[in-house]
């Protein structure tokens, strides 16, 4: 099974400094393990969250990065400048199951938009893909690890990810 | 598509007061959007759980119930003496990919094992069966999340939980 050949990476949207470091270390982790390039923490400078992934990339292998503080407008609007789509994951978008293979057939790179609590409505209409994981309240840690799972077909559950250096 | 038929109830392990509600509390409510029937947080009390629960439940409808406070090693062995059947995810178990047709063909009921950091050993041995998703560290959220949706085949994402009076 090949993977779908486009770049996804994770924006975390709502970030609240030390309330909200551990789930989105979660998120992060997932983002890593489900097969995205990178993490993009918007506006909050995080240090526990790009030290924990840090270590688990230099522990476990890969090239996966976190980057925090960024404003979260500017950089979606330089993705969409450079061509890439954005697909948001919210409890009140269209089905997976429904939008999926329409996502999976364009070949663009992606932007994989999860945000703590309250989002602003502005993203839902920056967002090529507004996508709902159920039509229940859970977890943006799960809904992300779904999405990923889908969208790679399933083939991120036995990724590789090899050490950038021979040194332990 | 018809949904297995055993009953699937998840056992959290590990939990601890305070520094864990907010990760509890996305597992328990994965378990609910995902289709588990109940949570069951082992030995520690924690009534800030049981309260998200019973109101996500009484807004958004289901039968699902947090119970907290309850000795593992006990609810594992009368689990198993009343004939269930024990998943316990973990990052050292066997590939999910592989094990999974062998989980879904026994129609027993299932406990889904997931512990927050180090889990006794013990529960490697008492576990029928040892998951791994993926084999890197992410987060039991995602772990249960991707488990609960490949064991139901994806029904889980339609799922319509029923609101169990017509008060509001």
């Amino acid at each position: 099974m090949k993977r779908a050949e486009s770049k996804v990476v994770v924006l975390r949207l709502g970030h609240r400094e030390g309330r909200d470091d551990r789930i989105t270390s979660h998120v992060a982790l997932v983002a890593r393990a489900f097969g995205a390039k990178e993490i993009v923490i918007a506006d909050t400078p995080e240090e526990s969250v790009e030290r924990t992934i840090a270590k688990v990339t230099a522990n476990w292998g890969g090239a996966f990065k976190a980057k925090t503080g960024i404003p979260w407008r500017d950089f979606i609007l330089k993705w969409k400048r450079k061509g890439g789509e954005i697909v948001h994951l919210t409890m009140y978008g269209q089905k997976l199951q429904t939008i999926l293979p329409r996502i999976r057939r364009s070949r663009r790179d992606k932007l994989i938009v999860v945000g703590a609590s309250k989002v602003p409505s502005e993203v839902y209409k920056l967002a090529d893909y507004n996508v709902s994981i159920t039509n229940q309240p859970h977890s943006e840690v799960a809904a992300l690890a779904i999405f990923l799972d889908r969208f790679f077909k399933g083939t991120e559950l036995s990724l590789q990810l090899r050490k950038q250096s021979n040194i332990r």
